[in-house]
């Protein structure tokens, strides 16, 4: 009934890069995650947290005047893993490694790519993220913070990603990428450290999230908390929220596909030969299975917590120092990218016009093209091969 | 921080009368719930249910040939309660009060409109909305049903409204119209009962549920059964899952309202002044709370196991007996005037166009036009007045 159930989050890249074959070509050279640690963290808010780290990758060579480099921010759910292997054995790369490595878009002869796990990731299980999160222990109590962890903001987490970037001796970044909540952090990015980079490209992302897209993460978040093995936070070293998760990934998983494609892959088709959903409550589709399997294994080796403090951290998100938008996207001073997908039904491409069309009146440097296919938001990695040219001509000048 | 959460199903009519001045003018008479029975119902698949009972409304008056009847079809979670109010203090009218009266698009001067609840109704603790479901209590055991009702079909619950018109006398209505699941029964009613009817006004509909819309009902009814109440269904007489239905009524009515709306509506507005979610997680957006609130209003109202079957016979449907959509379709013999919501996120029009394109290609008359507005599946409601003349047009001909 539940064919895919044991996928995990790296099973779920690697059914992308059956959908995808440009995946199939890995970064050359094996992978391994670097830690990043900053010893006292001062939130915006004003909270301290102690002994921070993260995990990160790089891949490719940073030049002699370190003027070269590229950071790619993770997106909600999402790692640092973004290309390559850590092993031979390992099913898929990274998630972006079809535009990662030697001659590809991302060219790792000529650039050097950062790529960091960040701060309350959610992939703590997976076997190789790093983070600092609610799931941490907190050296003052030596139990883990839980919901007693500061609320976090795009802004924090880019000042984490920012003092990475320093600590490699990077005083210009070449370019800020990222997808989704990456792509939000590369807004972010430009608003704030307007002098640290010459090139941002924001993928399926937002400058300001909107009221429906505030509800809408108030929908993903609400099952995890409705789970009573979630118990206000507190479910450490007991039995975890995992049904709760698993739904709440249902809702996201479901948003960033699109009905075309859903139509082209799995249309109808019952879960299991014989088993009619029509004749019982356990008989499903194909098109059910498939998104328990693919949530399942997305919860399996993530934290609740964190996916509600990413949550969180989204809806309080507009784009600068503020005190509102306009003041936010004046102070940007990089030339801009901006690539929604054109069938995104998660972070529609209107946002991204807007976001374009706001720089533009503002008179800021902004190219503003679309993912095309029929794939939806997640379109934004299996699909990211088909704006592989505008990256790499975009990069270029 | 939730100003809304006592909203019940007809404060949320009364919300969207609020944003729609043109729901203000309710059915002149004040109406009443009649009792239709079915003493031995046999569904599609053979399950023989006894002692069915549902409620149905009527407005206008049935002429001598019995010739002028039109026929609404309800939409999930809605109920046969489409027009006027049950007594003067009522705080809003029917759903589609604004279209159905004396003068208006469905004009109770010269059509004998009816509205039934139907089978598997949701709403069974609104005060009048009758029904036969899991509910119910099973005259063999003389216990509710819960997941030992029959599974239903749409072909079920339009051979229930079928066995409503011909208890009246109506051999042949004069339309049958709905919106939503109401919009699906109608596909399913032009399929299978063809000769019954010359129009049918499919209004955001489905004639056929994709891949895509099997996953989302999957999705919204997840956190129904997550919720520990709910108890494989055997929770009558004890708590209810009532965090659980409200959550699925999160899911449902976000996906029901486009950002356009929300922008001009709520956007990031915060709950409570001086509230600022960026320092609390009690802390909300208004956004948030008016979801929270409207749903919890329907959840109060509604039945969990209910919500449950409704979703499924929505994932079963193909219009027509089969064996697929084309031989469904090429039964068509009514004329059809389809109307999918212009920003609707839920149902897409696309899914109407291509409706609309295969009934053409097999020679149907189709009549093919979209409801304007940025307040997304929900226009089907509040901006139904925008094809008001569109409706009166096609049933004057």
């Amino acid at each position: 009934m539940k064919p895919t159930a044991t996928i995990t989050f790296f099973g779920f890249v690697f059914l992308l890069s059956v959908l995808c074959p440009g995946l199939a070509h890995s970064y050359e050279s094996l992978v391994e995650k670097k830690v990043f640690t900053i010893p006292s963290f001062t939130t915006v808010s004003g909270d301290v947290i102690k002994d921070v780290r993260f995990g990160y990758e790089t891949y490719g060579h940073l030049d002699a005047n370190k003027s070269n480099a590229i950071l790619v921010l993770p997106f909600f759910s999402g790692t640092g893993h973004a290309a390559g292997k850590f092993a031979d054995s390992d099913q898929a790369p990274g998630y972006w490694d079809s535009i990662i490595g030697s001659g590809k878009p991302l060219d790792t002869d000529r650039y050097f790519i950062i790529a960091g796990d960040g701060l309350i990731n959610q992939a703590i299980k997976d076997g190789h993220t790093i983070t600092t999160g609610p799931a941490s222990i907190d050296p003052s109590t030596g139990k883990p913070y839980g919901m007693r962890f500061p609320i976090l903001t795009i802004r924090d987490l880019v000042n984490a990603q920012k003092a990475l970037a320093d600590s490699l001796g990077i005083q210009k970044l070449y370019a800020v990428i990222g997808l989704s909540m990456g792509g939000i952090q590369s807004f972010e990015w430009a608003t704030v450290f307007p002098e640290s980079t010459d090139r941002v490209i924001p993928i399926v992302g937002l400058a300001e999230t909107d009221g429906y897209t505030v509800a809408n993460l108030n929908v993903w978040s609400a099952p995890i908390t409705l789970d009573q093995n979630w118990n206000q936070g507190n479910y450490y070293g007991k039995s975890e929220p995992l049904d709760g998760l698993t739904t709440s990934f249902k809702i996201v998983i479901h948003e960033a596909q699109h009905y075309g494609g859903v139509a082209k892959t799995v249309g109808r088709k019952w879960a299991q030969e014989g088993k009619d959903p029509a004749g019982s409550w356990e008989n499903k589709y194909l098109a059910e299975a498939t998104l328990e399997g693919i949530a399942k294994g997305l919860a399996t080796v993530s934290d609740a917590n964190s996916f509600l403090y990413q949550a969180k951290a989204i809806q309080l998100f507009v784009a600068g120092d503020g005190p509102n938008l306009d003041a936010g996207l004046a102070k940007v001073k990089a030339k801009l990218l901006i690539l929604p997908a054109q069938s995104d039904l998660m972070v529609f491409p209107r946002y991204s016009q807007k976001a374009a069309e706001h720089l533009r009146q503002l008179g800021k440097s902004v190219e503003y093209n679309e993912i095309p296919g029929d794939g939806g938001h997640i379109d934004a990695i299996y699909n990211i091969g088909a704006v592989g040219d505008l990256l790499r001509g975009f990069l270029s000048h």
